[in-house]
């Protein structure tokens, strides 16, 4: 069965949602004045981990996707969970590095851990959950014509650094350093986040790519926003790379998964109340999809680029 | 590795806990006046999941057992999440009976669900979530000397129903349904869990056993737990089933596990507050230990009993 096809079968029994409905980076309910919101996301070591990851930057990257969702709804993180699925067999000192990479996480984004369970499976199999509160959550569904799209940071670094490890490019250590930074220790991005509750429109956090979450916050909020590909906060090193493996360092950008930056729409009159780096890239407009200067840019276009290593093909 | 090491190894590098430490049915935070409580349990169908239950019933099922340990901690639960791990060739049929058991659950808790996630995976892997609100979370280590140790409902249906099963007994029909009621569809406490809260010095749920869970009552509160065999709420048809099979029905009761009864302790004055149906078994003392009728009561003395029937060696 395909992905969206088990999604739509739960959807179809679940019909008690939470105070938002199901489709944002978490869920949320109302307590009192307050929000609280919480998501999970499990990672199979077999499917999702690429092997040059050590085992300190997998537990840590358990906690900062699911810290990411949080972020991404406005929220502070405040409690984290984790289950564990583990083979008999398992190699103790991969497990140890595991743990001290959630520990080093926690610590980063200052999280307890409330609770934890350990079972044995075939697979390492890692569910991390976070609970966060907010006074406003930030969802997908806001952003309203005339708002400015930004997004923190830069993005593609996540992409190159896998396609330089996977193609066995040479490139120079400081280069090397800069790619891998966010290919294997992504941070996500919880003080901007916190910023941006009661002023950003709308707000969703890179997982899947810039394009393709550009296109759910189109969707969800039923507009359509248009991005300059000038714009595009791209570091040299990653054009410089892309372009010497033939490709396009803008397709690239679009494309790379897991970056853990936030991309959000604005108000241009509220733009100044947001302490922090962002780049402007678009703006939000009446209609519907999404366009790069002026021409519609496709979905999920990744797969037609550079077939054999997207994040799905690991 | 076993998994007491797996979690010394995991609590060796996690040193930030949430308000209270770990080692109850849940986690907490204190969030104003109120405490929000989360927990989790994992479900590996290979290893945890007897043949006999239909998918519904598993759905049910993880659903209350994270149900169930929220009522422990005297809450009223408030949102549910869930992870798959989904094998590739998996039965679609059995994927929908499970996602429509959840859904079930979720109604009969009326709790909303707040996230999903799907993966690929070799195993059938559920991980459930369940959040909960309270005013003043119901501990592990609150039992003084002097309060009555008490459980809801009745104990022992779920291992004579599992030894009816893996024996192939034959009982009559009415029997079988009043064992097999608590051995595949347990319920979670909810009601009974939040009237404690406030009133109860202690409360644990019964997931591994009577007996296991008043050692880490009596262990957690520092105190040594009495109780008298005459007085456990075993049914008559356990009785009659067990002593069929030359076994003793209150070892039976105080080791068959996923009961999903509380068990909690109460100062005697307060015993009238309590406005549901439970049993008193026994009294807590100063010093350490459990003992039934006077003499000290095994913590682990299942494997010894019945060997290949624990819930350890499904």
């Amino acid at each position: 069965m395909r992905e969206s096809e088990i999604i739509d079968l739960f959807l179809k029994h679940l019909r008690k949602q939470g105070d938002l409905p199901l489709g944002d980076d978490a869920g949320a309910i109302r307590l009192g004045d307050e929000w609280l919101v919480a998501t999970n996301d499990m990672l199979v070591r077999k499917t999702d981990v690429p092997d040059i990851l050590t085992p300190e930057q997998v537990g840590f990257k358990v906690v900062t996707m699911n810290v990411s969702d949080v972020a991404a709804m406005g929220a502070k993180p405040v409690g984290f969970l984790f289950s564990l699925g583990v083979p008999g067999d398992v190699d103790g000192a991969y497990l140890e590095g595991i743990a001290e990479g959630i520990g080093k996480a926690l610590e980063f984004y200052d999280i307890p851990v409330l609770s934890a369970d350990t079972n044995e499976a075939d697979d390492l199999v890692i569910d991390g959950i976070v609970l966060g509160m907010t006074k406003k959550p930030l969802t997908r569904s806001g952003a309203k014509p005339g708002d400015l799209v930004c997004v923190t940071g830069d993005i593609g670094r996540a992409l190159a650094g896998l396609l330089v490890w996977k193609r066995g490019v040479e490139v120079p250590e400081r280069i090397r350093k800069s790619l891998y930074e966010k290919f294997l220790s992504p941070k996500a991005r919880v003080r901007e986040g916190m910023a941006l509750s009661g002023v950003a429109s709308a707000a969703i956090d890179i997982s899947d790519g810039l394009s393709k979450e550009l296109h759910l916050l189109a969707k969800m909020s039923g507009v359509r926003i248009e991005i300059t590909s000038a714009r595009l906060p791209i570091r040299e090193e990653v054009a410089n790379v892309v372009r010497a493996l033939s490709l396009d360092p803008v397709k690239v950008g679009l494309f790379s998964g897991e970056e853990f930056e936030l991309v959000f729409t604005v108000p241009s009159e509220r733009v100044s109340d947001l302490n922090f780096d962002f780049t402007v890239i678009g703006r939000v407009e009446k209609g519907t999809g999404v366009y790069i200067d002026g021409t519609p840019l496709p979905r999920g276009g990744w797969e037609h680029l550079v077939p054999h290593d997207s994040y799905e093909t690991f």
